[in-house]
């Protein structure tokens, strides 16, 4: 293959003022609009932004208004969990759909550490988005209130206690995880655990809040086994725990599919079978559950719906100037699959 | 939950103006921190921005150095195989963990369709990030001669043909492809057919070249299946279209570890054993070759390298102001397991 032509040098500002022979602060009010410049070095500014390949900052241009035409998503997972749950997944597609009907870009900007969590604060207080949406909001986490601060249109997907009141477009975690905690106990089990994820934010907290709903004076804290995230791993170590916790445990509510899936691979591995001896149940309803063998019996939440809702209730305080003052939740189903 | 308490609108520069009640000039000068401001003007402007809450646009504070401290992910793919494609999440770590190092923020944007690929052209142009990474550029693909017509510092993952050259982080997938393919033949398979995907890019057509290098008089055009995209299911629909082809096929190799997976499913299906009537390699070695059952022959590429290097790539370039003017081939190597 032939060697890249080097490309030449970005223009910029200084360039365009040594080319026209004018002082940057001349063509800093051309670009500005500003009156009090001579028709000929307006003319000769324009000549040299032209020759030099000078492209104009928008973001700049754009001071009054205060206006990017771009919508942050902002995860807070590991950018590993966010490649890997195709639930945050259908939450960016849902989103992606409102937002480019409205001719917005989506900028996804993922929080994993404590120094990416500054970097972004800084980054949304920079004017390069004109409004957030915030998905697996941890407790305590600073950005929410930072962008409370910055009075940045925002909406949250989930409702996370003790955060500053922004908007939010959720799901029922709590009855949902009881109903098919319910579920899983009316198939005659005697024996069910969980495998708890997520307890640092409200969907986590809620799921675990579900299960102890379903399961009344039946609830036994030692078949909870309590893990980060929301992942595979985090099933194989899950159910690796409850069975050297209670070997006869024969119904398992996993957090999320892809914990369930973990799961399952787990009890594979011990010899037991699904579902004739441990009754297996996810949440979510992604790809992983359809694919999961057997079919998994999970809670069916509207991930895409979650996410245009939450673009188009942004777009809305982008539009008004005005924050909204609600939040909203969306149905969820059972589906009732083979491995329970 | 309380109902939301309603947040105020966002300070603007004019709000600052009449708070502090001089001319927006006057408080744009200061901003710009330029003289011939009086002490009591400079302030009462200071004292009306700390009580508005105004938040300076960092974006138009650099316009002279059209620095924004991001630096931009552009991936072509359906959003659904962003998130499902584990190298492209391994890719995504590696950028990030060098960008993060260096204290840039990492800005994701998918193009999907040719909507959001003028979108982010112009997303490019406004100053928003002080480079850009292009992760599966398409033949033809607007987005690439966009960047070089901007001058904006980028590295492209992969290298493909007929595109401006921009520098580039690749592997050899054509001899990578061949390499594995001749280890396949070698386990005694005399009817190799190939799964090939992504044939609009690089990547694509490079493992097609390589799986014919290694056939040599042996390829027969009739056993290869062409498929869209690297996906799952583009690997049940492929190995389906093969068994059909020739039933009697004994060799697979998949064009990555997602389309492995979904033949494995395929072969699993039409009650053919792996490795004992057909062996199946795939490419990549990602979570999804390690999780296949049997556990998948591939090959390995260092896909968060590949993001680590390209990301610092983009950064000698932003520091220089020089365009990079090379390439640069990571290795791989084939990884034996069990399913061929």
């Amino acid at each position: 293959m032939p060697a890249p032509v080097p490309r030449q040098k970005r223009a910029t500002i200084f360039d365009v003022a040594a080319e026209a022979g004018v002082s940057r602060g001349t063509v800093s009010r051309v670009l500005n609009g500003e009156p009090y410049v001579s028709a000929s070095a307006r003319e000769a500014i324009e000549a040299a932004i032209a020759k030099v390949g000078y492209v104009r900052n928008t973001a700049a241009r754009n001071l009054a208004t205060q206006s990017s035409g771009a919508i942050a998503l902002i995860v807070h997972e590991p950018h590993s969990v966010f490649v890997d749950d195709p639930n945050i997944g259908a939450i960016l597609l849902g989103i992606n759909s409102s937002l480019s009907a409205a001719d917005y870009q989506l900028v996804s900007l993922i929080i994993d550490t404590e120094r990416d969590s500054q970097r972004v604060t800084g980054y949304l207080g920079g004017g390069f988005v004109d409004g957030a949406i915030i998905v697996s909001a941890r407790e305590g986490d600073p950005i929410s209130q930072a962008i409370a601060d910055l009075r940045l249109p925002a909406v949250m997907i989930g409702r996370p206690d003790n955060q500053p009141q922004l908007p939010w477009v959720g799901i029922d975690n709590r009855g949902a995880a009881e109903q098919i905690t319910r579920r899983l106990k009316a198939t005659g089990r005697s024996r069910i655990g969980m495998i708890a994820a997520g307890l640092d934010r409200d969907s986590g907290r809620d799921r675990l809040a579900g299960f102890r709903d379903a399961l009344g004076d039946g609830y036994d804290e030692s078949l909870v086994s309590r893990q980060s995230f929301y992942t595979h791993d985090a099933g194989v170590a899950g159910m690796a725990e409850l069975l050297r916790v209670d070997p006869l445990i024969d119904g398992v509510f996993a957090a999320s599919d892809a914990v369930a899936v973990g799961a399952l691979e787990a009890l594979a591995s011990a010899g037991r079978r699904v579902p004739a001896d441990v009754g297996v149940v996810g949440f979510d309803d992604s790809a992983w559950a359809r694919r999961a063998q057997p079919a998994l019996s999970t809670i069916r939440q509207p991930a895409g719906d979650l996410g245009a809702r939450a673009a188009e209730l942004v777009l809305e305080q982008v539009r008004s100037g005005s924050p909204a003052a609600d939040g909203v939740l969306l149905p969820t189903e059972v589906v009732w699959r083979d491995s329970a």
